[in-house]
């Protein structure tokens, strides 16, 4: 049985990856293995700026690993999670869905969504 | 079968929820369905100034509905997640899980919490 967790355990949840924009990264990145500037950008309607911020913040956590290559001669960088930035996030959606049990027991109201 | 969830909708996720520690405090009283000052303080161990001050972003976002009394002819105040709280909350766990569910999809290195 799994230890009982505190409330206050929430003061844990990373901050780096809480913040919703990096959170989208990290799991869209997840999902493809890796993607380009350009894709990550696009796909997550995201501006230059914003996404060069929250890029520059999972790489200096070691977060992500870059790539820079030249493709038909243009410059093209390449996103990856790195094993512990895959770590950092399965402990976080670890924590976060232990804390969010603790409101669905409490109140039965909160719906599951729907199994396929 | 439920619509492909857009990554770029993590843009949707309630920031009044979203912020952890209103997170822990709504989460904390669905679980309780209500609380005193003390009590939510105690239990997530938060100062007066912090709870005080993301209490008043519920409140006023109309997540929570607040009741003084005296008791023992002590001031005591009490609160409780409102409908349109619970209703958010239930939105954000829901837009959430099936952002996160985009990740576990992609990587299955992603660990489920164990069933007890």
């Amino acid at each position: 049985m799994a230890t009982k967790l505190k409330i206050s355990s929430f003061q844990d949840l990373n901050p780096v990856i809480h913040e919703k924009t990096r959170l989208a990264i990290m799991t869209y990145l997840i999902s493809t293995r890796q993607a380009s500037f350009s894709e990550v950008k696009s796909e997550l309607e995201l501006t230059d700026g914003n996404l060069n911020l929250h890029m520059k913040v999972l790489e200096k956590n070691g977060y992500t690993r870059v790539q820079k290559a030249f493709v038909r001669r243009r410059p093209r960088t390449t996103y990856q999670v790195s094993d512990k930035g895959l770590r950092a996030f399965q402990e976080y959606v670890l924590l976060l869905e232990r804390m969010l049990d603790i409101g669905k027991r409490g109140r039965s109201a909160v719906a599951r969504p729907a199994k396929p």
